[in-house]
This record gives structure tokens, C-alpha cells and sequence, in this order.
């Protein structure tokens, strides 16, 4: 949808519920795997592997739902070269099924300790069972690239011959080099069947042996959303289908613009976090810090951003720190509708820097503060904390009492909460109540590591109307973490509304 | 070092300390600098980028304790085509300057309001003016990959005559191809003097862009650890070594064995998280999940590992889930001295699926449990929690009180500590001291996002003399899922102790 268009067709396969679903911890519930199939057909896949049906029951449920759901993707299941994996596959009313077989001596002696004979007469007799039973067979050679190619080629056209539709070259263990891939399928696509990749990416090369094969004749992609699967995981849809569309100015027939939403989605749904340096997806892809190159930005987006954020579902962010530069201050500023001369901003742009070589990133509130000193601006904040006192345990409701001073005048309010931290901020939002009625839009603690007396950061993103800020807290109790970055976020949030109305 | 020897060498440039500080939010101590740049030295990089001198005073320091600190390495500082910021970097003894110099059309105009003309007049009078005063210059052309061909052999070759010991293509947008990459190193590597390949990830293919410039001819490559870097990212050191030393068989002379560590600290440095997934250095890259894998490494760890975990400092680990087979499960059971008979492990799998099935990672606590019930010997847990009540606030020290029955009698402890959790914890350990004497190992809370409601889970490793043990606790309070987590890796542990005492 965002390249121009190729005289042939790409197609993918999403292996997101099968390859994906075989992280180590990973597990989707009915409803999860429906929710994400759905997004994967909207997207515009061709084909959606949806599990490997002889895993458990809940796994057959699962696929039955997904192939029953209407969907214009093909629905496949995973099988063993085994025939009852075949009549799982049947009973989840799936169209078609992902037939691995052993390619590599290494795996025909390990998984069937079995020979390269053994193993095509078995991969012909299950191809053709399932054949008989109307399912559409891709036949996929295992660590195909530690076979040896002819006996590939054998067992492809041998597969083909029992009815396989199309053919797959797996590269289990991810030891494929894009060189390496451009000459295998040279070759293989001269198979009287198309043939998909199928990468993994324990070295990092999925996505260039990926395009590399595509580029060679390989008619399929097998990708995940995110990059998930086994180990290192597998290649990763969307840079996949970004790098063939940008840089090779392919039209892959996918709604670009919905990569973001589905990859954040998968995510969640996982509970698998993307790096923040991860490719197209990832919370800094489109964010810059350093000054030299916001500046750029502010230029001229494309000099430091390959992508249009929004051609892939997403904005464009500018953060503070220790490499901020005049520019992207100054923007931060405008947004805040502070003005300053130019020696206001040079200060305020050391200071930001002096906050950023504490090893702090900026928020909105940080910069906020630092603006008031320098413009000798401050106000008294308009919350002050005077107390707080909260209980929990198991047989008590959590509760927690606060005492604040809110203009000047005493507000003393409890709240309860489903744990100490809901409770206390439950209790601070009561307390300005009907003096700044602000919303909780996201509340992110990062991940704890280490001993309970850990160093807690806490980031809020609060709201009043259409005015949003950030905030942090942080120290080695939660709550304490919690109920400061909320004030900070109150006050900040009224200061502005007071400007707003004022002027 | 794990690799064949070559009759060139290749060089590594690690720019960790300066793009990889660059990622928006990261900062670092001058100690984490020189913490870093002391094992980047010991791993065996040739030159270490710290910094750039010229961003503040802070940066500045850091790179001077850097370059004073006796390493092997090179010590260098990025600089723009300016002199002020040379005479910023030889305030910090730094041995050279990394000068980047606008080489596209697109980045001249915007970043030096310029013409091609003007820009080799400044790249040459800086590169004289930081060779004059003892300096090694690498001159880089910025967006390099954007640039026209020939203008940017006209400036290297100026470079050079003015001094340049070494040169540098950035692929600074990531828009590289490693098709493009070889053909266009065949070229430059005809140059007077050796040039680096510098690449960004924006499409996930840094790593291969890298290794094809470097098969073309490149002298050094430009990496971070863990691919931080502004947006997407860098090449990751650890995915190239590994490529060049395994796929290619290259010798590095990098001990990779120190990749694994490295990458650790540098995450915990910088705060920023490592994704599962991530190749090398990924929780997951070297975990196994799935039964038909399991099995595989079990009877040949090639099978499914293209490297031996040992080689980059790591260990396997096989995991509980769903997709466990029979062979994982039977390995865990092992481990902890539980014999079955055939159906009883049949059972077991069953019921490890089931619990996979909704969703959870089956911790070990989890998998003993479940076989209790199989072979139908669940004894009352050890530790019960009877009551527990614990108060914080900014005017109180957090406590605890807890009431647990012990083997039976009734304890009643509390405890303080920084923070609510660490109270609770804290008393509960108290209460077993003498009965269990217990090391908390580790504490890990995953990230918590959305409200102040959201559900926490909390995952303990836990430790008696050298027994460890992993459980899990939930919940929307974050004191109840930790002492829920800790009291139940007890009743585990004191378990073991018994039948080891016992038997």
C-alpha cells in the first residue's frame, strides 16, 4: 500500500500464534489469538499459522475459533510428519497445514532417528493424507539450511508430487547469510512449486536473509509480529515488509499504517516487551534527544528519519537530556507557552543538560521547574503533601489516609484501592477533587530487578481536559514513588490551567 | 579468539559511550563510563568513542577519566567540523577525533546552510587544525549513504591529504542494503587510507550491512553494545562478532566469552531493558520451550543451538510452558529428585499444558506442586500466612507485622524496611529465621502499565545453602503478590531441605 507496484505478488505467512506462541513463557488465550488473528487479516496477510493443533486441547479450541472466525487469510496449523498431528489439524477446521520435516542429517537422525529414505517416504505418505482429507500442504524442509540441497530438492519435488502446494526452506537455527540465501534460491525457485522463507534470528540477519531470498524467487515470507519466537526469535514482520517497501521499493500489499497498533497489541497480549531500540516498532524509533539532530528534524524531517513515523501507525517524539540542544528546548518551550530571551534560553538549555548528566531523562514537569528559576517565575506549588498514611495486608482493605495543602487550605481525605498504591493515589486525587480534576492516563513503574529494596521509578502521564503532562517519581518506596510523581503532575497541570486562564 | 585466523585484521570502533549514550533517556556516570570503557578494553576493541567532549561539562570529565585511565584502546571523541569542539576534545586527552562532516546534499544544506565546496574547505582546516595539535582523525561523511559517490571520494581524498589517518562511512538514516554496502565498498576501499562502516538499524539490518561492507573491504566497523543507539539503534557488537566469527568463520580477536556480562551491565548502566528476544545477548536466545526442541538439545545440543551458549558467556535453560514435552518436563523432575512411573509422567505433562494453557510460565514451585498432586503426595504447606498488616506514609517508617503458622506454631514478627515491600518481606523471613534460613536471590517485579490497578506479577528466585528455586506471585497489590511469591518459594524450599534430609 505505500511502494510501487511489482509485476509479481508477495505473500506472507504469519507465524505470530505458532512460532511466536513458542517463546519461552509466552501463552495466548482463546480470545488473545482471535483478537490478534483478526488484526493479522486486516493487515493484510495471506496466510495466519494459528497454532500447532496436537499441542494441548486449549490449543485446538484456540485454532478452531481462529479458522471459524471468517477471516479472508488462509488458516494453518503446524504438523509433525505424523498423521495424528494431521487429524488434530482436521478436527481445528483449519485450511491448510505447515508440514515440517526433518531436512538436515543432524535432525533426520535426532527427531526420527531415521535416513534421508525413511524420511521422504514418510513426508509423501502424510503430504498425501493430507491431501485426502482437503488441506492445502506446505512442505517444509527442517534446518534446510544445514542440508544437503539435492536431497532438498528430492524431497521438495517428491512432496510436490504427493500433492504439496507449496514447498518452505527453513532455516532453524538462523546460520543462513544473505549471500548464502540469494544462491539457494536461485536455485529453488526453479521447484515446480513456490517456495516461502522461513528465518530465525539468532545472529541478527533474519530480515536481510529474508529479503535476500525474496529478492532470489522465494514467493512467501514467514514472519512474526515483533520478531517473536524460539531463542532469538523470527523474522520480524515489519521490517520485513518496511525494508522491502522502502529501501527496495516493493508494494507488499500490507496496510503499513497498522504495524504500530499490532505490534504494540502482540505485546501487551504476550506480556513480551519490545526494546526501546527495536526497528520500526520500538519506543525510540522515532525519537530523537541529541541536539545536533533535532535540529535537523525541525528542518527537515527527513534528514534523520528514514520513515515517515505515520506511514507506519505512529508520531514523531522529542525528548530532553543531557545532548539537548537549543532547538529542541526552545520547541518544548513554545508547547508550554513560555517565552524567554536568548540568554533565559541558553540557561535553561545548561541547565536541562546538567539534569541529563545526573542520568535523568527531562519530563515536561522537569522542564517546567527549571524554566521558573531561571525566569525567577516560581510559584509556591499549589499541592503540598503534609501527610500520608496507608494499610495493607491480607485481611484489611488497603486504605490510605492523606492530608494535602491545596491553596493554602487543608484537605484531609482517605480512599481505598484494590492495592496501597491505588489506594494512596485514589486518595490524593479525592483530596482535588473539584480544584483540579485530572485524569491518570498512564501510569508506568519499570520493571523491579534485584532485591525488594530496589530503586522504584515511577513515570504518570496525567490529563485536565486536553492538557497532558508528564511527571516522574522515584526512590525505594513504591508508594511514596507513586503519590510524587501524581502531585508533580497536579500541580504542573494546574499551573497551566491558571496561565490558561489568565492570559 | 573463537574463530580462524585471516591474514588481514578487522577492527572494531565501539561507540557505546557516545550513539549509544545518544539513545534518548540514557546517561551515564563518569564511574559507569569508565566501568564500561574498562571491559570494552578488556574485551578487546581498538578504539573506544567516550564521548563528545563538546555536549557539557559532565561529558567532559567522564571522558577525561576515560582517556587517563591506562587503557590499551584508543580513546576517541566525536566531534563536528568546528573547532572549538577539537579544542574541547584535547581538553579531555583523548588520543582522536571521530570528525563527522555533512556528505549529503540534504544534510550539507540543512546542517551548514552550505554548499559541497565550502564543506571540504572546513573538513580540511579542522582536520589540519586537530592534526597540528597531535590528534588521530577519522574523517566520517554523514549520511554517507545518501551522498553522491564521487563527492564523497573528493572529500575523503581532500581529508587525507590534510592529515586523516582513517575514514568513515555512516549509513546514518539505516537506509543501507548490504547489496548496496559491498558494491560500494569495492570502491572505497581503494582509498588511501582505511574507512570504517558506521550503521544505523532503522530496518533491522545494521548488522548485515555491517558484515557485507566489512566482507568488501572495510577496515573497521562502528558498534554498540546491545545495538543502543539513537532510534533504532546501532550495529550490535555482540550480533557482529558472533556473524563474523560463526556464519564466516573470521577470527575478531574479540573474547567473546565477556559479550554476555558486557551486555549485562551496560543494560543495568544505562536502564535500558535487553528484549527476550534479542539475539546473543536475549534472555530467551539460548532458553527452550517447546517439547519437539527439548528433546533435540537433549540429544544434541546442535540441533537447535547454532552456538554453544558457553561461547558468549552464557548458559542454557529449559523452560516450562504449554509446549513442554515429555523430555523437559522429565529433565525438571529429575532436578528435583521426583521419579514417576510412565503414566504419572503422562499426567504431569498434562497438567504443566494446562496450566501453559492459561497463560502462565510454570515456575518450578509450580511444576512441584502439580506432581505432588499427581503422585498424590501434597503435604500441608510448612508455612501458612495467618495475618499480615503492613503501614507506610512519608511520616512513617515502614512496617510490618506478620502472623505465620510455622511447622505447626503460630509466629508472630515484624519488621521494617525502605519501603512497604521490603517491610513485608522483611518480617516474613524473620518469622522462618532458624526454620529456613532463606536468601532472597532475587526480586523481580515486570514492568507495571496502564493504571495504579493494573495487575502485578512478581517472580522470586529463592535460595537454601545451594538449592535454588523459582515462584511466582499475582495480584493488584503489589505487597501481597511479593510476600504470596516469597512464602511459597519457603514452603518449597523447606520441602526439599526435608526429603533431602530425609532421604
Amino acid at each position: 500500500m505505500c511502494g510501487i507496484a511489482l509485476s509479481y505478488e508477495l505473500r506472507f505467512l504469519d507465524t505470530t500464534l505458532r512460532d511466536g506462541e513458542q517463546a519461552p513463557g509466552v501463552s495466548l488465550s482463546l480470545d488473545e489469538k482471535v483478537a490478534i488473528a483478526r488484526s493479522l487479516d486486516a493487515l493484510g496477510v495471506d496466510v495466519i499459522e494459528a497454532g500447532s493443533a496436537i499441542t494441548s486441547e486449549g490449543e485446538r479450541k484456540s485454532m478452531k475459533a481462529v479458522a471459524n472466525d471468517g477471516l479472508e487469510a488462509e488458516i494453518c496449523s503446524f504438523v509433525r510428519v505424523v498423521a495424528s498431528d494431521v487429524d488434530a489439524a482436521l478436527d481445528c477446521d483449519v485450511d491448510s497445514v505447515h508440514l515440517v520435516v526433518p531436512a538436515s542429517d543432524l535432525h533426520i537422525r535426532i527427531k526420527m532417528g531415521s535416513d534421508r529414505e525413511s524420511v521422504v517416504r514418510k513426508a509423501v505418505e502424510v503430504t498425501e493424507y493430507a491431501v485426502d482429507h482437503g488441506l492445502i500442504v506446505e512442505l517444509s524442509g527442517e534446518d534446510a539450511s544445514r542440508a544437503d540441497l539435492d536431497f532438498l530438492e528430492d524431497l521438495y519435488k517428491a512432496g510436490v508430487d504427493a500433492g504439496a502446494r507449496r514447498l518452505c526452506f527453513c532455516d532453524t537455527v538462523g546460520v543462513l547469510t544473505p549471500e548464502k540465501a540469494f544462491q539457494i534460491f536461485s536455485r529453488l525457485s526453479a521447484l515446480p512449486a513456490p517456495i516461502s522463507i522461513h528465518c530465525h534470528n539468532d545472529f541478527g540477519m533474519a530480515t536481510a536473509n529474508t529479503v535476500a531470498s525474496l529478492r532470489a524467487g522465494a514467493a512467501q515470507a514467514h514472519v512474526t509480529v515483533n520478531g517473536i519466537g524460539e531463542r532469538s526469535g523470527n523474522a520480524s514482520l515489519e521490517e520485513v515488509v518496511m525494508t522491502l517497501e522502502s529501501l527496495y521499493g516493493m508494494d507488499t500489499g500490507i496496510k503499513c499504517e497498522e504495524l504500530y497498533p499490532l505490534s504494540r497489541m502482540v505485546s501487551r497480549m504476550m506480556g513480551v516487551n519490545v526494546a526501546a531500540n527495536k526497528s520500526i516498532v520500538g519506543e525510540n524509533a522515532f525519537t530523537h534527544e541529541a541536539g545536533i539532530h533535532v535540529h535537523g528534524i525541525l528542518a527537515d524531517t527527513s534528514s534523520y528519519e528514514p520513515l515517515k513515523p505515520e506511514s507506519v501507525g505512529r508520531k514523531r517524539r522529542i525528548v530532553l537530556g543531557k545532548h539537548a540542544g537549543r532547538s529542541s528546548v526552545e520547541l518544548a518551550l513554545r508547547d508550554f507557552r513560555i517565552n524567554t530571551t536568548e540568554e533565559q534560553l541558553n540557561q535553561i538549555v545548561q541547565r536541562v543538560k546538567e539534569l541529563g548528566d545526573k542520568g535523568k531523562r527531562v519530563t515536561d514537569a522537569d522542564l517546567q521547574a527549571i524554566a521558573e528559576t531561571v525566569l525567577s517565575t516560581q510559584k509556591e506549588p499549589k499541592v503540598k503533601l503534609q501527610q500520608l498514611t496507608v494499610v495493607a495486608g491480607n485481611t484489611v482493605t488497603p486504605t490510605a489516609s492523606i492530608k494535602l495543602q491545596v491553596n493554602g487550605i487543608e484537605k484531609l481525605e482517605a480512599g481505598t484501592g484494590t492495592g496501597p498504591v491505588d489506594a494512596a493515589v485514589n486518595a490524593a486525587r479525592r483530596a482535588v477533587c473539584g480544584v483540579a480534576d485530572v485524569r491518570l492516563e498512564e501510569f508506568h513503574v519499570d520493571a523491579i530487578t534485584g532485591g525488594t529494596d530496589a530503586l522504584v521509578e515511577v513515570w504518570v502521564t496525567m490529563a485536565i481536559a486536553d492538557r497532558t503532562i508528564t511527571a516522574r517519581g522515584a526512590g525505594a518506596d513504591i508508594i511514596m514513588a507513586s503519590v510524587e510523581a501524581v502531585l508533580e503532575g497536579i500541580n504542573r497541570l494546574m499551573q497551566l490551567e491558571e496561565a490558561r486562564t489568565n492570559g
